[in-house]
């Protein structure tokens, strides 16, 4: 057997307070495609305001904008997703530059989050004597587990790769921008992963880990170590949190409540 | 008449030099599609390196892989190029987030070279009273022409616009990259534009300029003032210049020669 | 009359629990010296603690060390203060770099939260123009004033001078330390000063200025205009808040409350 | 025996060339103190300038204020500088914060170059476990060494220990201030020591040590490994590099020379 097959039941709930008109974009819809299918899933926006989905011609996730008036808004989401992921292929290699498809490039670049280049001379210090492959990629996760404190509060909406390297404390959020940004200054392809995790200690929030591209195809990663890859039901994937954010909103809104809860499907 | 039109050879030469096997990914075929068309080109790589060329799916810019071995590689890039480009609309409004068109969104987030969460509160400052529309990404432009230096030498590879910002002094790519950092902070989509510019005084290199997205359409400013929007040959659009650099080298290489130079063709 | 001659009466109470014993550094002592008597004083360390207090040699603010047992700590200190200071001198000079004492030349040096190197070239461009005195550090009063938000929250211990000026909003240490950095960078010798000063809308809290050096004396400014620099009973003056920081922690200690009160006494 | 004695001779050529007058605050004068005595010296300025020398109050070192007209500037100053440095404690301990003399707390800070409070959370993860006392010094020499590189122009005036730390290169100031920053967040006091010293190999110039208080008193380091730290005839300590520098200008002025050459005088 080479594939987990697990189903997950989400049940997601956002409130906002909005003293004016808001725009909104949101990524709270289940990724449908990759290794994940959608069964049944419904969303319900109170009070009704304008709104649309349009689908990310790339990968397939699913952006929702919302046109909120002032007052408030909530947002009700609820899925049953099937995951089918591939296990993990621990003999994984990694790509020379010169093989990786054209459309991989973009995922060895820095972004705002992940300064790739700024950090390069750190990743090689660390990295760069390593044999090539998952294992330098898992070299890396346990790096971060052991070097940097997962703690609440000690990062911000603007707090980055480097931020993270020095501070050595973030959220989960922040272990991956900093692996992600360990990868890309190794020349792996990497990108963030976000989407509903099953957590057991902590409130429940959504979730973030990193993909790399190793042995030809994108393989989960969650350096926090407080999920599994395979309990993660994607949502979005993309180059850092700028990308795939669950609400950005332009104008003033406060979040009263942010709660997403997911169940595994017993079989 | 609503359209300048202007045919312009381009013969462009790069030069490197290996100490090892390199690769490589240029950005300097002039960009066949929005208002721009090749008439004819040529290249030429010595010594023979496997190369292929791939063109990006969304806006068409095309991008050349080159896999080098050990030595010198030397490119030169010809072509003529048919330029019919929109005057600029002088009465062009700024649209409320609700009616851009969802694929212009990713023009409003901070990316790596452009931090425009960082600069929005001064960007709201300096210009958040002014009345929306094509004047005020004018005002932009002024506000940095009056205090920002064109200095070479003062920036480097990991310079930021918020540096630029701080250090009022940086290139024709920093002079872009604030200014279209503050159209973000504005929520005026904006991206950076590269290509082939005719300069009288400097010595001849790559141009930067930006664009942003009012009255309906993408408008080219050049807030160095050292040429006219009219006269730019784009090679590619892009977030920033990590997206649209005209030579990223993954390996050791140093250059030896940038020389691309720009003729407008008399009518 | 060239003295405003008042008296304040100081009630300072700081409350710490801390876990493990813990070496702390306070400076809240008013300071003896300057343009201020302390006319009397008492302090009470709850429980007993090791504890001296050391005069700085040059300026003569007193430093308290205390090493605390684990559990709490209080310290309740009161004092009366007469203050006797100059009335400002609107027609002070800016002096020549070759006129300043030399004990001098430090306040003009870049310091942990007050990049004075940094922020040189925005310095010049935004008050370089302007005629040199007191009515330029007035200027850069001003422009803080209109430019900057007085917010809480906004800033933390790592925020620095550059921080404040991109990101337009701070609290009083914030404010001092950029007018500070615009002012040394400006060769203007600049420090701050911090100590008691009466409120009326904010909750009691430690406040902070700065003195600039024109007309052969140090003045002082309060670029929040939440008080008068008349009404600061100046606890020590120094480089930026790493100098004079009314508590510095050596170990971990949670602070229960921060209660510095002042009153005028009237005459 | 517990001294090495040795005898210095110092040659030192500053050449600047000035548009318009300027002043300069110059430390070239070998420390007359501590541990050295200076036998002999010479300055020479050409043109004849407007100067002063004082002395730092507490360290003693000497500072030469020099009013330059427009045109060349010139120094010359030779020395024969006896030093009698104490041979290095290999047993120093590491002093707890209440046994630690008033006048050294400032040696814990923060300061422009060298953000402790930044790299705390590093210093603690690479050094926190290590046995107090100069052993921990000596493996923060150490791991400077292993994972920072000795290159020229890879900083600038503006480099701070933090950059130094994820950029993973610099020169000899960098590397002192790296080492001096790791003290500080380790609550082991520490300073820049700059001065002569003789190379071998590479060009001469100013060279930079620190120096950390640990059994009583300060010990000199070198962690580029250059030199010993026997052989810096110190001109002066500071908190950091804006503290020390060999020249602070104030106004426009290039340099042409800088030829600080040292020998060792036989016995």
């Amino acid at each position: 057997m080479t594939l987990r097959r697990q189903t997950f039941d989400i049940d997601c709930r956002l409130d906002y307070e909005l003293p004016a008109p808001a725009d909104f974009l949101f990524q709270i819809h289940a990724l449908q495609g990759l290794d994940q299918t959608v069964q049944a899933e419904s969303l319900q926006i109170t009070p009704t305001a304008r709104q649309h989905v349009f689908v990310d011609p790339v990968i397939g996730q699913r952006l929702l904008r919302v046109q909120a008036v002032a007052g408030t808004l909530s947002l009700h989401y609820r899925a049953r997703v099937r995951v089918e992921r591939l296990l993990r292929n621990p003999r994984a290699v990694e790509h020379p530059i010169a093989d990786l498809p054209d459309e991989l490039l973009p995922n060895l670049m820095p972004t705002r989050y992940c300064e790739s280049d700024l950090l390069a001379p750190a990743a090689l210090k660390l990295f760069g004597q390593l044999k090539p492959g998952i294992s330098r990629v898992l070299a890396v996760c346990d790096w971060i587990h052991r070097n940097v404190e997962y703690r609440i509060g000690t990062s911000t909406s603007t707090t980055t790769a480097r931020d993270v390297f020095v501070q050595r404390a973030g959220v989960c959020r922040d272990f991956a921008h900093l692996a992600l940004t360990f990868c890309r200054a190794l020349n792996i392809p990497a990108r963030l992963a976000v989407g509903y995790a099953r957590f057991d200690t902590p409130p429940p929030d959504f979730h973030a880990m990193f993909e790399a591209y190793v042995g030809g195809r994108w393989e989960l990663f969650d350096p926090t170590r407080m999920t599994s890859p395979y309990d993660l039901v994607r949502i979005a994937v993309g180059h850092d949190a700028k990308d795939v954010a669950f609400a950005t909103i332009f104008g003033a809104a406060s979040s009263k409540q942010i709660l997403p809860c997911v169940e595994k499907v017993r079989a």
